[in-house]
């Protein structure tokens, strides 16, 4: 027996159409990459959204087909993104923070046909142009007179545009892509996500909920996360579902712009990696400058410090909403707001919970299981593999329809974590940088974050090296500070009555850099090449 | 080219497994019909449910079987359905107000193959009994102890449960039947509403939207909106999908209890029709009390009287959330909050914002025409046929597999409304209600309302009556009050000044009672039956 319902398919660019219709005038305020300070609105972007997707047919745009963007968070870009969906296409995120020879390898694999530029990544397509075989158009998200000279054949956007909106949207499956977006991994070549439109409606309305993101109407948000971000943190399709005010900061990024919108467009809540924060606690404490109007602020993309919630809670009065997810998931998984049963807790005992990242909304199904797939108990101690299944989580990547899915349909995130009776998620580790000494785990993310509490350390990793006896046992690597250098013995010292007796690195070595990937994360992979032969004292 | 997300499909089951896993310790605390006060937790009723869907399946109830429940709202009430959805079943909720022979008709329509009755309604089945030849089994919803004599083959509910909650829930399509409510026409026989997992999911979804029903796991939720009306307005789905605890009334529906359970169960946010705040408030008026716990009330089911609003916000502190849906929308179409352009207003501007019913959902699309399909504008003013869209809007009735909908895909809701800039609409009638007279539409509800404003009138009716010239023209109905009792003159002069002329009733008629409906509406067919052959003054 089927139900008797009307067959409406959840389509992302009717987002924009309830937008337009319900919260048409509602602002949405951009800093243009030219420069000043752009007011528009939400009517006025479904209006140009539909000369976007009129100007692709016009373009023999197809649906299915892939068009890049290398661009800001900007009103144009949500017109791109919309008016892409809107023609039954693709749109695909670049991060241009990735090797220039990644992207390149990226766009050829997407086979994207459109590319929409900012002025800022012109002279980095114009670089790579050659390799970009899929391509067709270059559009610059300007106008006639910002256009600069350039060997591209490339068009302003405004130019570009269709001259009216007189157009109806796609009638495309909900099943059908909507959006990609590469995740960067640390070996092999990247991978494409390919989110829906089903799943991209879903994971808005899911994530959020009054516990989630919980935006209304009556905020005003910042994305500062990027749109090649991770979808943007779903952001893009929460805002105008629900009518909030967006302000996009374009691309400056820095503490004193940041704070700039946050102050003069009295933003109530803000989303971004934990890096955007520490400038922008960095430039209050410089300026001594308050944020009387943000209310919260989410932090995801890298664990927490607890300092930092600690300080917008109890400094700057702004509650922190942590959170963890990843490209593959839409891309949230958890985010930390305190349950009645804890929402009472002070100090330490507070703080405790919210350096986890938190509990998953309804349509994210999340459990650690151990090598063998047996699942683990909920007990906020025991920790292994996390994995997760739910309608925008993916199941396959680009190119390859193979399932990367274990026999349960479960999802592995290659995060280890453990999960307490409140369901509140803790990462503690990458599966690959785990340490697995004699059959038992230990967390190199945990003895890292230790090791930093040291005042003589300024940056520590830890990382497993071969011991005959226990297969694998943790050294720590650390550059020091200049003055107060700690010794191998005085930082063993420090760690000892902290951990279990196990789970004291065998060995610490000094060195002056530790290598980083591109978008800021410690090597391990470089690392665990470089001490490959080393010798522990007993190993 | 499809998206590469997870195949996972959208089934009212989940709710409970989510709730059972984030958030199982929450309460769920029902008034029993028993008497007492009755404490359980979502992880039990998790429970609970399973061992409904084991039962089920030992009683060879098969999938896409419908279980027809007459009961209030108890936490037993919310096992039965979710047992029987999960068991891959139909729940099929029973009005108890609807006239004995039109429930036997609904049960033998639906071909309920079992009946889970509360104590209060046994005298009723026992009654109907040999009427309802599709029912193999009937469970009283009590235990072994409070089981009454009976002469029907009939268990009480905690002896027929399975032993154990060893099951799976059954894995069906997310557009397979989950619910069924009926339709109590004033014409004709009553059409069954056919909700899927999908529409139930996608509803619940969408109505909790912050600046919808926004309730959050803090919150402490009294559905006196029973569950068989209306798909308890989402509240079943809704509570557990956000871990708000449950305050269930049972059948004690009266003031004093309505207070009791708001007051000593710290209830947050609670939810009915007009007549029960009614009485509410006029307990409190009694008594004195104060309602320093809750926060928000959802008003629905019949348009909010404007002053009921201002007292519950005025006097008691709590914000007034005015809603409009209809069984065939799940049932919700608009729920009256502020956004942000009209926050800021107080005082008679704000109600007459408050007084609206509100905007709606993401999901929900709502237009008003004229007779011929035209969409009219969106001015606060013109009014005309109120028509909606969405997945969870009916496109059929059960039986019946024709679609209702217009040829653009809308179903017809019956109402006359206007919708404002803002997109709040205003209900001003119902369609075969409204007046035409010389080709343009005159609301009987607005002229009833303002006839009830007159000190002399208990009761009005406005319908409308053949004329020669203007097809037809509205008579005004009246209950007088005993004492004051107004004449046509006084009554008419009372209306003039707040009317346009032509709307100006062109006779009144009094009467010692206006007929209605079993749930309490005024009956108009009777009335045009009544009054067929009326002539008025220069008719």
């Amino acid at each position: 027996m089927r139900g008797l319902m009307q067959d409406w398919p959840l389509l992302c660019h009717k987002i924009l159409d309830h937008a337009a219709l319900h919260h048409g005038g509602r602002e949405v305020v951009s800093r243009s990459v030219e420069g000043p300070i752009h007011r528009t609105t939400y009517s006025a972007i479904h209006s140009r959204a539909r000369r976007v997707a009129k100007k692709l047919h016009a373009n023999n745009f197809g649906i299915g087909q892939r068009g890049a963007t290398l661009a800001w968070n900007t009103w144009r870009h949500m017109e791109v993104w919309y008016g892409l969906m809107g023609a039954g296409g693709v749109y695909h995120t670049l991060n241009p923070r990735l090797f220039p020879e990644q992207l390149a390898w990226i766009v050829n694999d997407a086979a994207d046909r459109m590319l929409f530029v900012d002025l800022t990544f012109l002279p980095l397509v114009e670089k790579l142009r050659d390799q970009l075989k899929s391509v067709q158009r270059i559009v610059v998200l300007t106008d006639a007179a910002h256009m600069p000279d350039t060997p591209l054949d490339a068009e302003p956007y405004e130019e570009w545009l269709a001259a009216d909106d007189d157009f109806a949207w796609c009638a495309v499956d909900e099943n059908a892509a909507a959006g990609m977006c590469y995740t960067s991994g640390t070996t092999g070549n990247p991978k494409g996500v390919v989110y829906s439109h089903r799943s991209n409606v879903l994971h808005a309305l899911a994530g959020n909920m009054p516990d989630m993101l919980g935006l209304a109407s009556r905020d005003r948000l910042m994305p500062v996360v990027p749109m090649f971000h991770a979808n943007c943190w779903a952001l893009a399709y929460v805002a105008p579902l629900v009518g909030a005010s967006l302000v996009m900061p374009g691309s400056k990024l820095d503490g004193a712009s940041i704070y700039e919108l946050l102050d003069q467009e009295q933003v109530t809540i803000t989303a971004a990696v934990p890096t955007i924060w520490m400038m922008l606690l960095q430039h209050l404490q410089e300026t001594g400058h308050e944020l009387p109007h943000l209310e919260r602020v989410v932090i995801g993309g890298a664990a927490c410090p607890r300092s930092m919630i600690e300080i917008f809670e109890s400094r700057y009065d702004v509650s922190v909403l942590h959170a963890w997810g990843m490209t593959e998931m839409s891309p949230i998984g958890t985010i930390c707001t305190l349950k009645p049963e804890l929402v009472d807790l002070m100090g330490d005992a507070r703080l405790d919970v919210q350096e986890k990242q938190g509990h998953a909304p309804f349509t994210v199904e999340m459990r650690v299981t151990d090598d063998d797939g047996n699942e683990l108990p909920r007990d906020g101690k025991t920790f292994g593999r996390l994995k997760v299944r739910g309608p925008a989580i993916a199941r396959a990547y680009f190119g390859n329809e193979a399932e990367v899915l274990d026999e349960d349909g479960y999802f592995d995130t290659g995060d280890v974590a453990h999960i307490d009776a409140h369901g509140y998620m803790r990462v503690t580790d990458r599966s690959k940088d785990v340490i697995k000494s004699g059959g038992e785990w230990i967390s190199s993310i945990e003895l890292e974050n230790l090791a930093m509490g040291h005042p003589g350390v300024a940056e520590a990793a830890v990382i497993g090296v071969h011991h005959m006896k226990w297969d694998e046992r943790p050294l720590l690597i650390v550059v020091p500070k200049s003055e107060d250098a700690p010794t191998r013995e005085t930082l063993l010292d420090y760690m000892r009555p902290q951990v279990a007796k196990w789970w004291v690195p065998d060995d610490v070595v000094f060195v002056d850099e530790i290598p980083h990937t591109a978008t800021g994360k410690i090597q391990k992979t470089a690392l665990r090449e470089m001490f490959r032969d080393y010798r522990l004292p007993d190993g």
